[in-house]
């Protein structure tokens, strides 16, 4: 493989010669900056042979290195040996930013190339601006995969489908009345969006672009009494055609952006999101772009009655599937059958694929025991993939896309003979995920204000998880979704009444093992009318429903108000996931998983 | 009283007429942006009439309206009665933003005054570029009060004294060596520092310019070799003198400003903290402003080991005088001695002057009986004085500045026969007082993050408190201080190690009652070695040291962590306390009332 690489590169850098780039950055991106990407767009990949899901590679004419964080090192070293491409471990206090690493490898007046479709407008900003300090110029039109990836993946031609009324819940129309409300709103003509989950959303469509995320290639353009969506017309069937021509939308080409952009008026005024947007289209756009957040993203973010129902009913299927599932992990644990972290993965997956309306998985199961649990971002492969013993820890985080929700859900299990210290870690962190549940707060409370509820009894401990506490999750959507987050950064967006998040400490020790417990919650009112002020007050509804594992709880850490929400919880998800098991198995082991305790 | 104003401001007009000025804008600030000014600055209580601590006068040709915050509200109304000055209640949905308001009374093209040097830079910024909108300018050069306050308060010229190094623990010549090396690293030649705190600080001088403020009304500026104080030379002593000279520091007048920075080398960079500094100053120095924190309001707020030990000496001295006072009050009660709010405060100026070291008030008390108690800022006057009567709260907000140390507590009581309703509240508001006193949190942790401790059980019971629930405080110096807040908003800076910051929830009931309760707490570190990623954990120390009322504790809502909590904060209260009291009425008082629960 190394050879391969090497001769990849040295392609690159004729064409870098021949174009006058004298360093070029190849992130981990396209042309939506999804977070997951179409093997189309996976460019980083073919030209460094690195595979995680983050990683930037720059290459000059002397050097190539890849940047990456702490969840790939191991992973990056490996693959990247033997191809000349150094590691840049990022997040260390070592390791130079890319400008930095830059303005010292390169001459002054030098240019890096860039493809400008694979970097936002916002990041092509304050890239252009380093690097102007240190007289390097930025050259957004030097694309390094034309002409040199021989064997490159078609973009996705996979047919669009549409997400019926019944479980979206709002017309396309309509939705595109709201958008055209908000656009008067804020003084503008249109909106041009360009991130996947946002434009499926709008149109109450779906497709198979990208694994795990049921999200269809294409950029809208919505304007006060025009909108049309680019896409490739392979992907749509009569069906689809007629949905949208029924919401208004026309259709063109996935390439006719430039087109069409070249042709609006130019006293139009055009809002896009700069950091969700290409520069390129920034570019093509010029002095008619208003840069602000688009209103899809909290539109899509607050979910209606129907999705919350269809939230609801998922979450019983997914309790079934998780119940049949750690039932046949324990009997093969009491029977002792080999069982691995990737038949984990394997009965979770056939457990679930037997439910009504179940889609796809809506990310790679994590299954990490012992140690491998302490990987945050764990993923198991042939050589990694850890046998089940008792006396270790198994943290499984998993989910599915229901035509009627998505799912996301983490439990941590004791595979017996449980230790003080696993009780113990287990402990704090339940104790925070139910502290976040239990909060009421104020509208207008943002998720940075909440975090330290989750992050209280682990950092009483003096422990501490770095991933964040809270994301979104879209409906039959990116399981990974804004505009709100539960974690420590300035995100000004408040955790609003409709709102599925996730709840989600975890405290991790290297070599050791890893905990985390998940539910997603929901936004709701606390009350029915509004207090004092006149904010009213907001409240979380647990949507998970699955039990934890009371072995590993250490009662001794444990106030009696917790031990309330959690038996009270358990028969919840007795009272909703009982009625549906067939199997004496399940049954039994659901009754012992939800004993009050 | 209304007569009066209204010549002042047909003055004014006529003023205004004559210098092209259609409207003026008069704040509530003086050169140094202070919180609390000097009679000197009070030019916006000349023209309105209005005495509060909070409020901004704008004044059109045909029209004057004051914009004040909701603590203000009554006496606002009350005090603008007869002047034709429209009250602006700040804060409501209905009330327009002065700039809007401007806007929508204004001819295109108008000129609006203020006097430069009472809007911060920032503040001047963004005032022009909101009025540019509308075709308005700004004229900073326009002073209101020049030539027509006839009687106007001269300059503060109280003697300034040295802060001994006994008490300050840092010589000026080491701080300024630190401000020097943090220059240095931020790549800038000086720092013009105008905040009267940060001042005193760094000179280790304090004077009483401002009531409450130990400040002395002076510039400063310090380059890598100079360092220049601007003031009046009659505050000067021989002593003060020497002691400057001794740090290496020239004195130039305070008028001296402008042409000092006239004459600075023309490439040289000058720090200025943007909200902290006079737009004129701003305006003088041109193209050589770097905008930024000063460095030395971290250094100020983070205190050194002989500051910290004076901040618990002098909460010994604070909390025996506090005992005295409510032993006092306790025997009037019992005793049927009428009592008010303004004797409340009578008797702790008394108790606390008699200790050693004190220096003055560090605010003006906040004694609020009853329904007073509900009011945030309030102050009592002859005609609100309350008399205190069984089965009502006392709130009591005070504090002190000796010269080992600044206090500011909050205690709330019964006086007899507590409510459901008083203990509920009064509990739920200790629950969160004492939830993050036991915060322990990485390094790094902001107040932003930490603020839900203090509210979680105020919410919960679907009620809210507006105001921050902590604030930096100096070390004899303002109550008030920064960089670091506990509260809702997007302050960067850490809770650090050595800053002393207030605990402060509270909750009101309009017309019923109020309560709050507060501490000073220092952060510390929480274990001598750093854990997991090497982000050491902090936690606090309480300071104050007085007990609270158990007799408005609801056991019901109390956990038995909170119980040991309270039970181990009493009996270090009265170990501190007892040795140092000499009567037995105060003996017995404070005997019941660290009583174990």
């Amino acid at each position: 493989m190394g050879d391969i690489i090497s001769g990849r590169l040295e392609a690159l850098r004729m064409k870098m010669r021949d174009s006058g780039v004298s360093a070029t950055v190849i992130p981990q991106s396209d042309p939506h900056q999804s977070e997951y990407l179409a093997s189309h767009w996976q460019a980083r990949r073919y030209f460094s042979g690195f595979t995680g899901s983050a990683g930037t590679l720059v290459v000059t004419m002397s050097d190539a290195m890849l940047w990456t964080d702490s969840r790939y090192f191991i992973q990056a070293s490996s693959q990247l040996s033997g191809s000349g491409i150094g590691l840049m471990k990022d997040g260390l206090a070592g390791t130079p930013s890319i400008n930095a690493w830059l303005a010292a490898n390169m001459v002054r007046g030098g240019v890096v190339g860039v493809d400008g479709w694979l970097v936002s407008a916002e990041a092509a900003r304050s890239m252009e601006s380093a690097l102007a300090q240190y007289d390097l110029k930025l050259d957004m039109e030097f694309d390094p995969v034309d002409g040199l990836w021989a064997d490159r993946p078609a973009l996705p031609k996979g047919e669009i489908f549409v997400h019926e009324l019944k479980y979206a819940g709002e017309s396309a129309c309509e939705k595109i009345g709201r958008i055209r409300e908000a656009l008067a709103g804020r003084m503008v003509k249109s909106v041009f969006i360009s991130a996947l989950d946002e434009i499926a959303w709008t149109l109450n469509i779906r497709a198979c672009d990208v694994k795990c995320n049921p999200v269809a290639t294409a950029f809208l353009y919505v304007g006060l009494t025009e909108c049309v969506l680019f896409v490739d017309g392979d992907k749509l069937t009569a069906g689809v055609s007629a949905h949208l021509a029924e919401a208004g939308v026309r259709t063109r080409g996935y390439d006719g952006v430039a087109d069409f952009l070249a042709g609006l008026p130019g006293d139009e005024r055009v809002l896009i999101d700069a950091g969700k947007t290409a520069a390129v289209v920034a570019c093509m756009l010029g002095d008619r772009v208003v840069e602000g957040e688009c209103p899809v993203a909290m539109m899509k973010a607050r979910k209606n009655a129907v999705q919350i129902d269809g939230f609801r009913h998922a979450m019983v299927r997914d309790g079934v599937a998780l119940t049949e599932a750690f039932a046949e992990i324990d009997r093969r644990m009491r029977e002792g059958v080999r069982t691995t972290e990737l038949d984990v993965a394997d009965i979770l997956r056939e457990k679930r694929s037997a439910q009504d309306l179940f889609f796809d998985e809506s990310f790679d199961t994590i299954a990490g025991h012992g140690p491998n649990g302490a990987i945050v971002h764990y993923s198991a492969t042939e050589e990694t993939n850890a046998e089940l013993r008792r006396g270790n820890l198994l943290l499984v985080d998993s989910g599915a896309q229901y035509l009627d929700g998505t799912t996301d859900i983490t439990r941590t299990i004791s595979l017996g003979d449980a230790t003080a210290l696993q009780k113990r870690d287990f402990t704090l962190v339940l104790k925070g995920m139910i502290a976040l549940d239990m909060a009421v707060f104020p509208a207008g409370t943002r998720g940075v204000q909440l975090d330290v509820l989750a992050h209280q009894y682990v950092w009483r401990g003096q422990n501490n998880y770095l991933h964040g506490t809270g994301h979104g999750v879209g409906h039959f959507l990116n399981v990974h979704e804004g505009p709100q987050t539960i974690r420590n950064n300035n995100n000004m967006t408040p955790i609003a009444e409709g709102m599925v998040t996730s709840d989600e400490p975890g405290l991790y020790r290297e070599g050791v093992h890893g905990v985390r417990c998940e539910n997603l919650i929901l936004t709701v009112k606390a009350s029915p009318v509004a207090h004092g002020d006149g904010a009213p007050f907001l409240k979380f509804e647990t949507l998970t429903l699955f039990p934890f594992d009371t072995t590993l709880i250490d009662m001794d850490l444990f106030t009696a108000e917790e031990r309330a929400w959690l038996n009270g919880y358990h028969e919840r998800v007795k009272a909703a996931i009982m009625p549906h098991l067939n199997d004496d198995m399940s049954r039994q082991w659901l009754e012992k998983a939800t004993k009050a305790i």
